[in-house]
């Protein structure tokens, strides 16, 4: 059986996993905003490391209602924005629809079910650079694998096509444990989101210079430490942190999305990626003293207003 | 017997007291440097919510070596100019001097001691609002009182008179204990000056803001855990962080020194209102992480240039 793919914010990611799918010939719907009409009159350009492609006439819509039901959804929103996702994900699920959210930071799964009790879902971890550069125009840049894990996924079958079909269309896709998946995604993002925004600083400044350095070091041992008390079915180790740090000096300097969203004035993700695993971690009686700080500091800087 | 006064640093403090002590007749010495020339045609102005007044030709000098030994010397420097200390004062120190420290932040006095061990040294704790507007020209716009407290002084009678001496020129000048009046500046001092430059921001966005309140908050009690190893006679209690927050509310919105130090592109006392404090708690045993955040982040902005 042939799955029906919707794909529910058409950005960097979005456009470009959605993008690879429909390239190959499958069944993928886009839900548009404010590109809707450029796109229906321009289609879809995905400019790729791996190789340019367009879609002159990808199968869009401006509303969810208009969209027919789908097998799988995948939600490529901001988490700030998932407020709006009970409205747009009514019209487009059925009893078997599997939701996967590729979407940064903890709880999201947990929360988007409490609104659907009985939907299957799963998260998705997007290792990628790419960007919307403008109307209906992905660039990807960098890497490129989506890995994505059970949250509640009823028919693993499901999941198992998920990622052939992804394989199929040119992605490298696998199937991992979320939680930690979610854990270790979180050693890298809290360090280098907030750290970016608050010091107004790329990877490179914030890796090499020391004094960030020990302060990203310190954040991810906070994060690895809590990790530890959520019942893995893996433990991060410690030098985790280490391997985290090297591995992005070795990569050439960019912006974080937080602070991509800070510097083009969007909400920043601070509740999903912040609030979220200190209360976890304080229900398990862990402090996180130096990711509280930076949380509070970013709450100031999206708060207090300059007279 | 009348003493002999030197001014090290005539800026907004040392200006300010200095022309007080001078005005009343009191035998002053001013050490200068930009301004020497401007002060030696046109004299000290000073601009003051307690009257205006002016001192058409102070004892003026350009370098130490050309002033007379003094009996007692008010260092008004920013500890950021300590190295220099050395040379300024020996010329200008005779076996019996008395050194005052009018600067802020913890450990200056013990540093002062090693260069020169057998000197009579005290501590100034500043409650004004005062600063040097241009050349030779004092705003004093705020409060003023000078608190004085014994580090080494071998002869109190010697404290005594300058007590008097600074009261009877017009100053609220008190006899405190130190090392409390140290720790408890450091309550107010190490929340309010990082957080300024961190998050740019006076003095009221910081308290009003439950965010940053929050911050300010946690660092006070942090000080506070770490003042109560300190064997300090008095204990602060933890009810002075509030008390600091409500007076701070209270007052108009102002720029703390780091914060003026920062945006005139000056260098900022991190070594003696963060570092040396953090190594004072640490050697007994106490973390102050909010504080140690902060500290790092501000040996970020101070050591890292955008590209």
């Amino acid at each position: 059986m042939d799955l029906k793919y919707a794909i529910v914010g058409v950005g960097g990611i979005g456009g470009y996993y959605g993008g690879k799918l429909a390239y190959n010939n499958k069944d993928v719907h886009f839900l548009l905003h404010s590109d809707y009409e450029y796109v229906k009159n321009f289609g879809l350009r995905i400019e790729s490391i791996h190789g340019n492609f367009a879609l002159p006439t990808p199968q869009i819509y401006q509303n969810a209602d208009e969209m027919p039901p789908s097998d799988v959804i995948f939600v490529c929103l901001k988490t700030t924005q998932n407020n709006q996702l009970k409205k747009i994900l009514q019209p487009i699920t059925h009893k078997d629809s599997l939701v996967i959210l590729i979407q940064n930071g903890l709880g999201i799964e947990e929360d988007l079910q409490i609104e659907f009790p009985s939907l299957s879902i799963a998260g998705g971890l997007a290792f990628i650079g790419s960007s919307k550069v403008g109307p209906g125009h992905i660039h990807h840049q960098d890497q490129g694998a989506l890995n994505i894990g059970s949250y509640s996924v009823k028919d693993k079958n499901r999941l198992i096509q998920v990622i052939a079909d992804l394989k199929e269309s040119g992605i490298a896709a696998h199937e991992i444990d979320l939680k930690v998946a979610r854990w270790k995604k979180l050693v890298w993002n809290i360090p280098y989101n907030g750290l970016s925004v608050v010091l107004d600083a790329k990877t490179d400044r914030l890796t090499s210079n020391p004094y960030s350095r020990e302060l990203l070091k310190r954040m991810m041992h906070e994060v690895i430490e809590a990790s530890r008390q959520m019942e893995l079915s893996e433990e991060i180790p410690e030098s985790f942190a280490e391997f985290m740090i090297a591995t992005t000096e070795k990569m050439s300097a960019y912006a974080p999305s937080m602070k991509l969203d800070y510097d083009f004035n969007r909400a920043l993700e601070i509740d999903y990626i912040y609030t979220r695993p200190l209360i976890e971690a304080q229900k398990r009686g862990i402090q996180m003293p130096t990711v509280a700080t930076i949380e509070q500091q970013l709450r100031f800087i999206t708060t207090s207003q300059k007279n």
